[in-house]
């Protein structure tokens, strides 16, 4: 989709801090990162969201995963650890609609939520 | 694996606020909720963590993914939104070693992780 700007990376488009590609997935870092480590990951091809059922048409979500464990294992994380997230809708504030994944780590990174 | 407390979730031999299950996948109230709604995902299989190449070796992560998003809407959750996340590792304070997937929600659940 070319307007959508996560398409544009995928695709070689629009420059980003690449770190990782290969048929199916392409990983960038965050530009706004929340963590010293904050990496995307995406499939290519595009998919809207989590809810999309184009996730389950394939193994993706499966190569989304095991290309952010490489990544974190590659960054330095496999000891420390990480969290991969993905957000969905307002209360989550999902901010692109194209499926993507967050891998962060690089300090203690708190609770899952912020407290009520 | 006998000694798993959510292996003995997924089996029905230790008692949990069971939401939903299927020949794949358990799902259940954490017992210490951090949002209105916060249920986790498990594999009936045992996987210990997301870097157990077990998680890669069948589509169970679309599986668990795929009943989150089902959980979700009947929790009321599908136009509000919701975060689905996995931990790995001290800094991210993963627990049971029993892959497991959490879907939160049910208010602004605000950053994705502690401002540093």
């Amino acid at each position: 989709m070319s307007n959508c700007i996560f398409c544009r990376i995928a695709s070689g488009d629009l420059p980003a801090n690449v770190v990782y590609q290969n048929a199916d997935v392409t990983a960038f870092r965050d530009i706004h990162p929340a963590a010293p480590v904050h990496v995307l990951i995406i499939p290519n091809q595009h998919i809207d969201n989590i809810c999309d059922e184009r996730a389950y048409s394939s193994d993706i979500l499966g190569r989304m995963f095991q290309a952010a464990n490489q990544i974190a294992a590659v960054e330095g994380l496999a000891e420390s650890g990480y969290r991969l997230l993905l957000n969905y809708g307002p209360d989550a504030s999902l901010s692109v609609p194209h499926l993507h994944l967050h891998l962060l780590g690089g300090r203690h990174l708190g609770p899952m939520v912020m407290p009520a």
